[in-house]
């Protein structure tokens, strides 16, 4: 293992409706419909070849506009603290966030995409095709899970 | 966005039984499921509280053993070429790898999870809790699932 740590430089950029955080929806039963695009730099644009037949795409991209982090915090879905690795805050050791997105439609290095969660301008590191699902049956989701019982806001 | 890129460090590294790479099961139908750890840092180690309560973990850990990049290929899992956005293929603009492993104890800073296809020593970069499917009847794999046709390995 590297001690010097490894260093990335983005693939493109996130076309977004979101400016500031305060506009991106949050919490419990929030809805991630945006509709965005994800603007890839030219020289990597042959890299998106085949694209088009995937649905969902995983967008891994830096939350560039947060500083530092806590590894324990409480998020927007409860009242109670978590651990950073156990939650999708921005204030992680390495600020990288991922999205899961809809496929819309692709035109040349444009992907217009549904689901965005990215702030405008968000630099991407990588795009990879959503594969496959766990198994729904053998999914648990602690305490956000118990936040939404609390809540009353059973899915 | 910085002309500099950004740099990070591993939060701890994979415990795996697979040393070289042709011992990782690859193309199609490859089953995931050896068992392994997760290693994190004694400095980051209260960043796991609470993350017992989740099956399943989203890991996102370097190719720190694969060099360069390539814009196209083919997979172990096709004949036919394939833009790398488009794969999961090791050979990335930033060689990032994502693996969904399942939770099977903690104790301490030692996570015992299901489901490694990475290298014994990969350095990880964030562990996230996976936390909702995509609708399966929403899901189209793309030439995944042209190839899987052709092999007749219909899932």
């Amino acid at each position: 293992m590297s001690e010097a740590g490894f260093q990335w430089k983005p693939i493109g950029s996130v076309r977004s409706p979101f400016q500031s955080t305060q506009e991106i929806p949050k919490g419990l039963g929030a809805k991630h419909e945006a509709a965005g695009f994800l603007e890839i730099l030219p020289e990597m644009e042959t890299g998106l070849t085949d694209i088009e037949g995937f649905s969902h795409l995983i967008v891994l991209w830096v939350f560039d506009r947060s500083e530092g982090y806590s590894l324990v915090g409480t998020p927007p879905s409860d009242n109670r603290p978590h651990g950073v690795f156990a939650t999708r805050s921005p204030r992680r050791p390495n600020p990288i966030g991922l999205t899961v997105v809809e496929l819309i439609a692709r035109d040349g290095r444009m992907l217009r995409v549904c689901g965005i969660d990215m702030l405008d301008g968000t630099p991407i590191l990588d795009i990879k095709p959503y594969l496959s699902n766990i198994p729904p049956e053998r999914l648990r989701r602690g305490w956000l899970a118990e936040a939404e019982e609390r809540a009353g806001a059973k899915r």
